[in-house]
């Protein structure tokens, strides 16, 4: 009996991670000899939500450049597949293949704006194309689910956010990435255990309904977990009425106390969360548990945690599942959004002639409007250090007073970036986020941050808008 | 340097995709001795949306069930890393676990609805619980996608549906189980071709964008393109201007004729997608070129798809890219929805007592209902075998005329099912569709397909709820 797939992606493998055209036209430039070196870049037109984004995803991106080798069964399998236009010659270069290019990026938990370069590639083209769709595929979800992250992180001020999607998230990678995604955005930790052994990220639970209706009381369930747990009793008190849940958590709180421990919290996971959180407080209180955190959980998301901590509600800590590991974008306030992903693109944006001039690329139909030339973005600051203002520039041009934020990763194919450790790279994020001044930070109607074209790029635009 | 890290999961490191709550909850039970005999199943309270649901991912439900092991490094890193209420013997416990219980569940491709038990486990309580995460991960997720693509391919009617999306999947596994979902459903085939070599399945593309923009002049392009692959020549004609880009690829079709081959089609990919291919069929036919395909792409879903036939556009096939891969819920015409994720849920139902009869297990609070009892769900036919209505009962109780949908797939811990190949799988897919009902499969404001409850669920369920 044949056994059933588990279906998991290989490292060994992951080169045949592209689409289909990226290899028939890598073909045909192998066939024609075109060896050019050409610039992509990574950039996002429009985002789903509020005005900035954090770039997360690059560890993973370079880790697969450095690796990428496509194996000769695989190859085989292409030949056998593909139908006879692949000739051994292009399967050849292929068996051969190594990335021997430049990238420039970002850091990962840098902020950055719509139509900025997040990612500069460039190298013969071939080299540039293949690697397009796993780079977006890594960017987009990463960078989506750190900006829902970040937001959410914002917005609780100093409350904790923790990831509890893993059962929500599109497949065992989305769990892990979302879980990397936004500890590097700011959340405390995670509910899934792999993730934390993966990314050396704590992970955090409590314990499920059923655990509670298996047992003859709460009652009971809360003290055998009392017993099993003294040093982290955190107590789900919604399986049957939460208000007395909260009384019997109070039981156990004596309990643990009297043998010298401490009832660290309770979890509301569902009903009305506000009015629940204050009565449960009031309760907790009246019994001396003024200690006793109050966590909730519950289809929750950024607008919904505005809105509690508007209402004043004393909670310490929220549980996000589905609307943080899918980066959902619906805004419940406009009714406006509803597709989970970012439409980050990855376009050719420059050509090196045979005379070692750039040759601007850009392409001109119908809305989708592209600069062409491969680009730095410069970031002007004001006296706080906060983020005034970003001049995108033709990579050679200077521009005063500012900090160019793309920085060298890999050059001429070889690793030559030091990626920080993911709570470096965390701490870099919260950095970032505080730097960006309030108003760019408010979850709807925010300004747009200001984004200029440098002089010499608004002429190359201009110019190529004219013909 | 330390290098960076591609951070795909390894089989044998699986048994920690669980939240940490499964394991403080299993380690209780293990603590006081309990491992009565439980049964919780997997079921959908509401449909992103329609009517019906497709279950998917079983197999690699059950590939995970079947190699579950926990690793002795994993276990001492859980030890080092869990705080000091983990203790050995619970380890030692882990150290051994093997799955023991039954599996029951509809094959893949079966057509479900809201509230119908799809999978239920049943094994002592340890064992039932620990599964949670990962099933509901696999299942949501894989459902979500056929469901999706099931109402695309309905809808196009015998035109083809492909799935372009793996740059906005959600992290690389999500793109390879997509393709997966979706070719299950009824899409052709794949942009992407590591899903082709995992599956089996057929992987399909063009060009990109860039490999026009990297040529002198689009005509050139195509030229090249064509004589590199004159056997499967698809040309994007949208890159500058797409009906001037159909009359360059009317040139180059004349050139592979002359050749002996033949253009295969061309591809919209921007740009109001209905009046161009109208222009492109006309320009097309009354150059000769009536056997010459369009296919167009660009943010469709199955709403613009069912325009576009409204319409009644001479379209061959759609490239289905950001809403197929995320199962993106928002409904234009309604602008309900947003969250791009299948509420499954994985719940306790019933416990075998200590005499060997069944206790039902069900939880009140709020406004999450739950029937409780291990129950079947039976399918009644009407004279053309389409499907009438279903009846759920309790897994015993025996419903006249109807089939029992739910089959074993694990019986004390051995594997028993079959599996049938994704192709058996996709076959199947189709005949369940084609045996519900048109109205039930209208893509908004289809009417309920009929579950009733049986007797003795009836009657369980009153009594639970005057108690």
């Amino acid at each position: 009996m044949p056994q059933p797939k588990l279906g998991l992606i290989t490292p060994n493998e992951l080169a045949l991670f592209l689409d289909y055209y990226e290899l028939t036209s890598a073909k045909t430039d192998f066939d024609y000899d075109n060896h050019a070196v050409v610039t992509q870049e990574y950039f996002v037109r429009r985002l789903p939500f509020g005005s900035y984004l954090v770039a997360t995803g690059l560890e993973q991106v370079i880790a697969f450049i450095m690796n990428l080798r496509f194996e000769e069964k695989d190859l085989g399998w292409l030949e056998a597949t593909s139908g006879p236009d692949f000739r051994n010659g292009f399967l050849d270069y292929l068996m051969n293949f190594k990335f021997s290019g430049d990238i420039h990026a970002v850091p990962e938990g840098t902020i950055v704006f719509p139509n900025e370069p997040i990612i500069n590639v460039t190298g013969p083209t071939i080299e540039v194309q293949i690697l397009e769709t796993y780079l977006l595929n890594v960017m987009n979800f990463q960078s989506l689910v750190a900006t829902k992250t970040a937001r959410m992180v914002d917005i609780a001020d100093q409350r904790t956010i923790v990831d509890f999607g893993a059962r929500r998230a599109h497949g065992r990678d989305a769990a892990i990435l979302a879980a990397r995604a936004a500890y590097l955005a700011g959340a405390t930790g995670t509910s899934l255990v792999l993730a934390g052994k993966k990314w050396g990220i704590p992970y955090i639970g409590t314990m499920p309904h059923a655990f509670i209706m298996n047992r003859p009381t709460e009652l009971e369930a809360f003290r055998e977990y009392s017993k099993s747990f003294p040093h982290n009793t955190i107590l789900l008190v919604d399986t049957y009425d939460s208000l007395e849940g909260v009384r019997n958590a109070i039981i156990i709180g004596k309990e643990l106390r009297d043998q010298g421990y401490r009832l660290q919290g309770i979890r509301l996971d569902s009903g009305d969360l506000v009015p629940l959180s204050f009565e449960a407080r009031k309760i907790l209180d009246k019994a001396g548990f003024e200690d006793v955190k109050i966590f909730v959980s519950s289809d929750l998301d950024e607008y919904r945690i505005e809105e509690m901590i508007r209402e004043k509600a004393p909670i310490d800590g929220f549980g996000v599942g589905t609307r943080l590991v899918t980066g959902a974008n619906f805004n419940p306030i406009t009714r406006e959004g509803g597709v989970s992903a970012l439409p980050g693109v990855y376009k050719l944006v420059e050509r090196i002639g045979k005379d070692g001039h750039a040759i601007p690329k850009t392409k001109l139909s119908a809305d989708k409007i592209l600069v062409p030339y491969r680009k730095q973005i410069n970031r002007l600051l004001d006296d706080d250090s906060l983020f005034n203002r970003d001049v995108i520039s033709r990579w050679d041009e200077p521009i005063a007073d500012a900090e160019p934020i793309l920085i060298p990763i890999i050059e001429q194919g070889r690793l030559t970036y030091n990626f920080p450790t993911l709570k470096e790279s965390r701490a870099y994020c919260t950095q970032q986020i505080n730097r960006l001044p309030k108003p760019y930070r408010l979850l709807s109607d925010s300004p747009i941050y200001p984004v200029k074209l440098s002089p010499k790029l608004e002429q190359a635009s201009a110019s190529l808008h004219s013909e």
